[in-house]
C-alpha cells in the first residue's frame, strides 16, 4: 500500500521547529510502517532566511511570507512553534479561516486567548491540539482529554516549570541565581529571556490550562495566584537543604463545588517528598480523582527534541484524520 | 443538542464490570456534557443471575446467554471483563464477526493470542482497545500507541504487578508470604487465585504486550524470561531492607538492532531508586527513548474502579467513532 503524504507547515524554525522537521525526517520509515502516513515539512515561516541553522531544510522550504503557507491549499496541517502573542494570534485565526488544523506549543497564547480560539476552531470545525504547550514531552493534555473519564480529576499538583526546578537545585548547592541561569541557558534548559520562568507566570499559564481541561470550567490566567523564585536566596535554600527540606516551585489546582482554585508558589517540602525528587529540568504532574486514585507523570518539561516529540504526536493524530480537538476542552462545557 | 446514546454490553459483571456500569451511571452527565454521548450498559453476561452484587443493574440487564449480546444488532460496543482464555477467545472472535468493536482488560489472552486476534480485528475493520489490560489505570498503552512517535521507545523498565509489590513491601517488614497474601486479598489487591502474580507470569504478559506495542516487533509470552517471588523469604527481604536495599519484581524490555529482550525478575535496588519507592499495589513504568528522553508513569495497577476508569476511556474513544485500533499494534509492522 503506498503511503498517504501529509504536507506539514511550521510557523517558526528555531529549536522546536527544526527538531520537528528532523524527527519527521529521521523517523519517516517507522512512521509510515506504523501509520501508513508520510509527513513532510514543505514550508517553514522564519524571520531571517540567511540565519545559520543546525538542521538545514531543503531549498524552498524556509519562507518569510505567511501567505505562502496560509494560502497554499496543498498544506494539510500547520504547527505553530514560533511563540509570542502578536502576530501569532492573527496567524492562528487566519489558518483556521483557511481551513487548516493547527498544532501549537504556545501556552501563553492559549492561557490568555484559549476560549476565543476554541470558539474559532469550533466554528471552523477544525481540530487544534497543544500537547507541547504543557510540560513538554509529558502527555498530560492527552491523558486529561482522552484517557480519563471527563471531569473525574479533582486536584492537580506538580512541578511544571523545568527551568526553575533546575535553578533551585543548583542554588541549594550555593550557586547564585544569575550563575545558575547562565548554566541553564548553556544546557538548553532556559531561553535567553527567562522572565516568565522566574516570575512564575510560565507555571501559572500551564496550571490554568490543565485546570481548564480537567475541571471543565475555564480558568483564566488572571485567576491564578502566582509567585516566582526571583526573591529566594541561595542561603535560604542551602539552609533548608541542610535541614532535610527542599524548596520547589509547586503548582496546585483544585475544584470543589465548581469553584476552581489555581496557585503557583515556592513551597518547602520534605526531601523525601515525591515533588522534591523531580530531577532538575524535569516536570512532574500528579492527577488525583475519583476512581483512578492518583496518577503521576514525569518527564522532560522542555528542550527542542522533547517538545518536538509532543508536537509530532499531535500532528500524527490530526494527519490520521481521527483527532478530537483538545482545544474544545478549553472552552468549558459545550 | 440531544445526546447520542451508545449501547454498551459487558462480558462479566464482577469487580471491574460492575465498576464500569457504576462509573458510566454516576458520571453520565459529565460524559454527556463533554462528549455529547450517553453510554448505557444494556446487557451484561454473567454465569449466575442470582448471585448477590454490590451494584445491582436494572432488571433485564444481566443475562447468561452470550447470544443475547452477540446477536443484538442494537449493541454498539462490548467490554470484555470476564478474563480467562476459554471461552473468552471464542466470544471475542464472535463479537468481531458480528461487527462489534471490543474493549478488553484481558492481558493473558492478548499476550497469548494477540497477533491472531489483531488479524481478526483488522479483517473485520473494527477497533479493539485494551488499556485496562496493562497497568490498570496507568494509560501506558495509549501513550505508546498515540502520544509518542512510532517506535521511538528503546527500553521499558517498570514495576508492573501491584500484587507482588504489595507483598514484597509487607514481607520486608517480617510478614510471611501467606499472611501478606491474605491481607492483599482483604484489601482487594489480590484475587483469590494469585498464582499468575506470584510466579511472575502476570508481569511477563504485561511486559510482552508493552514490548510488542513499543518496538513494532511482536513479542510473545514464550520469549519472556521470567521468575516470580514465591521462593523469596521474608528474612532475606528484611536483611536487604536493613542494609538500605529493596527487592522488587522488575520488568525490563529493550530493543537493539531489532532484537527484543524481555525479562521479569526479583531485583535488588537501592532504597532511593525510583522503582524501590513505588507505593504498595501501585505500578510504575518508565519509557526511555529517542527524543523524549525518559517518561515515567505511576498509578494504581489494579482494583475495580481503577481498571474501570481505563475501560471507560477506551469505550469513550470507540463510542466517539474516532478510535484507532490499538490491537493493530500487536501485530507488528503493517
Amino acid at each position: 500500500m503506498s503511503p498517504r503524504t501529509v504536507r506539514v507547515a511550521l510557523l517558526g524554525y528555531g529549536c522546536v521547529g527544526s527538531s520537528v522537521d528532523r524527527l519527521l525526517t529521521d523517523r519517516a520509515d517507522e512512521i509510515e510502517e506504523t501509520t501508513g502516513l508520510r509527513l513532510r515539512v514543505v514550508r517553514a515561516l522564519v524571520r531571517d532566511l540567511r540565519k545559520p541553522r543546525p538542521f538545514q531544510p531543503p531549498p524552498g522550504v524556509l519562507t518569510t511570507d505567511f501567505g505562502a503557507i496560509c494560502e497554499d491549499a496543498s498544506i494539510d496541517v500547520v504547527a505553530e512553534v514560533m511563540g509570542g502573542l502578536t502576530p501569532t494570534e492573527d496567524y492562528f485565526r487566519a489558518l483556521l479561516a483557511a481551513g487548516k488544523p493547527v498544532v501549537t506549543a504556545n501556552k501563553q497564547l492559549l492561557a490568555r486567548r484559549g476560549r476565543e480560539l476554541a470558539r474559532a476552531a469550533e466554528l471552523a470545525r477544525l481540530p487544534v491540539r497543544f500537547e507541547a504547550a504543557v510540560c513538554g514531552a509529558v502527555p498530560v493534555v492527552r491523558i486529561l482529554c482522552e484517557a480519563l473519564p471527563p471531569r473525574s480529576v479533582r486536584r492537580i499538583v506538580g512541578v511544571v516549570n523545568g527551568t526553575t526546578n533546575y535553578l533551585l537545585t543548583r542554588m541549594e548547592h550555593g550557586r547564585a541565581l544569575d550563575d545558575a541561569l547562565d548554566e541553564a541557558r548553556d544546557l538548553g534548559y532556559a531561553e535567553s529571556d527567562a522572565r516568565d520562568d522566574l516570575n512564575g507566570s510560565d507555571a501559572a499559564a500551564k496550571m490554568a490550562l490543565l485546570a481548564s481541561i480537567a475541571f471543565g470550567t475555564p480558568a483564566s490566567l488572571d485567576q491564578v495566584e502566582f509567585s516566582g523564585i526571583a526573591d529566594i536566596s541561595p542561603r535560604d535554600l542551602e539552609e533548608a537543604r541542610r535541614a532535610g527540606r527542599r524548596v520547589r516551585l509547586v503548582g496546585e489546582a483544585a475544584v470543589n463545588d465548581r469553584a476552581v482554585v489555581v496557585r503557583v508558589a515556592p513551597t518547602e517540602l520534605d526531601e523525601h517528598h515525591e515533588l522534591a525528587r523531580v530531577p532538575a529540568a524535569f516536570n512532574e504532574v500528579a492527577l488525583e480523582g475519583d476512581g483512578f486514585g492518583r496518577l503521576t507523570l514525569r518527564g522532560p518539561g522542555a528542550g527542542g527534541p522533547e517538545t518536538a516529540s509532543a508536537v509530532v504526536g499531535d500532528l500524527l493524530a490530526i494527519a490520521a484524520g481521527r483527532a478530537t480537538s483538545h482545544l474544545a476542552r478549553l472552552g468549558g462545557a459545550a
